[in-house]
Formats: structure tokens, C-alpha cells, sequence
């Protein structure tokens, strides 16, 4: 790859997928403020009590865990701990120039991996099937990883 | 834009932002430091009551959760999730070859809505204004994310 | 720096300490599931008690917190506090063409901060030790992206 474009195949591929896992994350935010406003509850600072045109009536079990929220919160964390590594090592993977359809399997791969983990969680799916699907994602992140290391050390 | 670089106006916008933004997230490690010292506790691991140069009358109560340490780590999450996204959102943005003006305007506003959301936060504002801070940034880091899709799409 | 490449050695140096931090955070999500399959526990989310292939004999005490699978998580949350600014720190660090031993020293002086840190945490060291190592990547963290902000404004 030369100069990064988002004209070339490679790099928009990259882009793509970064994008889509970009606003997936930031969707989760979203779905938590989603899902405080259906439970009116789930907050976490204890100026959420006070009385605002957006709470004009507080109880202190506002403060209290909501499972509803709860969960997004969960799905949240495992994105924090899986995309901003991904998004990293998905730019610096095809910098190796591997095959456009190799890059494209990839890299689609993991964000549909994490399209149908988030399916799984939200609707509480067993673990099994939630950590089969985690992990291919994370096998490939995995082995991305590794390739660009590879190259980079110049073997 | 072609080659990336720090010289260029538009990519050493980029680089400010996001470097303002990983200065602004390290210091809530930092912060929390300084906090946990000032209470003598918010520790997390039971070692932290082992007695040390730094630590040297150690009691159970340090592993409570202080308030002021407390409010410090939700910031921090909060910064978790959306800084990382940013700061790749943001690099891909700027390959699009926007104008400088919005450049600057979207990513320098970004930076002033999460200075602004901090302050808010630290000082126990309303969650009313804490969270009208957040949506604006949220909004740009979105857009940024939206209009970089589109262009690798190729529309 | 030109056009970023895996066979400029600058630019080689960054991938290699960002893939190595990459696998790092990775291995703490595998970590996570071993500790969890030994302890049999530490599970979070309510489905995770239902019967499966994986956990044949569900119990409710699988969602209490396991110390050992918690230490994993305190390590995977400071990893996720610190390494996602490193990535992109280091990158544009990188475009500020340092000399190559600075940008080794560096680069490479922060992931064997980061490796000596979790095998303090790992082995419950002294909060003191842990602190101390934890200072050092930082400091370099914050170092690096001074160095590029005054790069960016043109100092």
C-alpha cells in the first residue's frame, strides 16, 4: 500500500469496517441512555437525583442497579475491551498489503462476529453461543495482530 | 490529503485534537492518583493494604469506595468510551479531505465538549447539562464517523 | 517520515510495540476465561447460569466475584485505561520523525513498563512497585505526545 487513501480498495475496506465498528460502539451509549429513560433508573452519580426538567420527579432507587441497563453497560465493556485494538490492528494489518478478498474476509468477518455477539448478549443467549461467537472475532483480531508483527519484524 | 503529516494544516489539526484528548484521558489516571492520596483510600487491590513507604498505616477502610476516587473513575469510563473512537474516527475523517474550517470546527469542538462535559461532571452539574454536554460531542464524533463511511463507500 | 510503510524502521518500531500491546490486551480477554473456567465462577450475566455443554452443573454462587478472575479484570481495566492512548500516541509520535534509538528507547521502554506492570499485578506486588511501573510508561505516554502537540502547532 502507498499513501493511505480512502480511494483504495485496501484502505477503504479498513475504513469501512472501522467505521461500522466506531458507530456501533458509540451506539452503545446511546442504547444506555435508551434504556435509563425506559427504566427511569439505572443512574450512577448522585446529583442524578437532583430534580431537572429531565427528572422532575427523583427517587433514590434511581441509583440502583437496573439489569436492563445493566446488560448494555456489559456489552459496552466488551467493546472497549475488543474494538479500539481491533480498530489498530485492522489499519496497521493492511498496511502488510495482504489480498484485497483475504483483508475483506477478515476484516467484514470481524464486525459481522461482533454484529452477532451483540445479537446474542442483548438477547441473552446462552454463554456458549455469545463466547463461540466472541471468539472467532477475536481470532481474527488475534491473527491480524500477529501477521503485522510479522511483518514488521521483517520475516 | 496526501501523505499524512504534521506539517500539513489539516492532519496537524487532527494531531492536536487528538493528542489534547489522550493528554485529557491519561490525566484522569492522574487525578485518580491524586485523589486516593488525598482520601488515604478508593484502593482496589487487597494488596494495597499491605504496609508500605507509600502507604504506611494501612487499614481495611481504604478499600472502600471513596465518593471523590468514585467520581474520578466514572469520568474515566466515560472518557473510555468515546476517546478511543474519536481518535480513530477523527484520523479517518480528516483522509476525506474536508475543508480546514470544518475540520477544525468539528474536531477542536469535540475537544471543547469533553473539556466542558469534565468540568460538568467534576463539579456535580446537573445530569440534565452533563449530558446535553456529551450529546455534542457524541453528534460530531458520529457525523465524523457517518461522512468517512460514505466516502469509502465511494458516495 | 514519508509514507507510512512496515519497512521504514521507524514506523516498523511503533507496529511492533503496538502489536505487542495489542496481544497484551488480548491475552487479559483469554486470561479472563481461563480464570473463570478454573474457578468455575465469576460469570456476570444472569444466562450464564443456565445448563450448557460449558457449565453442566449451573450455580448461583457462578455469579458471585472470584478473586482471581477479578485481578484479571482490574488488569484488563488499567489496560484499557492506558494502552488505547499508547496506539495512537505512539503513531503519531512516530510522524514527528525522532532519531530511531529515541523512538526505540521509547517505544520499546513502554511495553516492558507495561509487561513488568502486569506481572507485579499479576503476582500482587506492593501497590508501591505497581505504582512505580505504571509512573514510568505514563510518563512516557505523556512525554510522546507533548512531543507531538508542540510538533503539530509548528514549535
Amino acid at each position: 500500500m502507498g499513501t493511505p487513501s480512502l480511494q483504495d480498495p485496501l484502505f477503504a475496506t479498513y475504513a469501512i469496517a472501522a467505521t461500522l465498528m466506531i458507530l456501533k460502539a458509540v451506539g452503545m451509549s446511546w442504547l444506555t441512555v435508551a434504556r435509563m429513560l425506559r427504566a427511569n433508573g439505572g443512574f450512577r452519580s448522585p446529583e442524578d437525583l437532583r430534580k431537572t426538567p429531565l427528572n422532575p420527579q427523583p427517587s433514590p432507587k434511581q441509583l440502583a442497579p437496573d439489569e436492563s441497563v445493566e446488560r448494555i453497560r456489559r456489552i459496552h465493556l466488551n467493546d472497549l475491551e475488543n474494538l479500539p485494538f481491533f480498530l489498530v490492528a485492522g489499519l496497521l494489518y493492511v498496511m502488510t498489503a495482504p489480498s484485497l478478498w483475504v483483508a475483506r474476509l477478515l476484516l467484514y468477518g470481524y464486525v459481522v462476529s461482533r454484529l452477532l455477539h451483540f445479537a446474542a448478549y442483548l438477547t441473552a443467549q446462552t454463554h456458549d453461543l455469545r463466547a463461540t461467537l466472541w471468539t472467532i472475532g477475536s481470532l481474527i483480531l488475534v491473527f491480524m495482530t500477529c501477521r503485522t508483527l510479522l511483518a514488521a519484524l521483517g520475516w
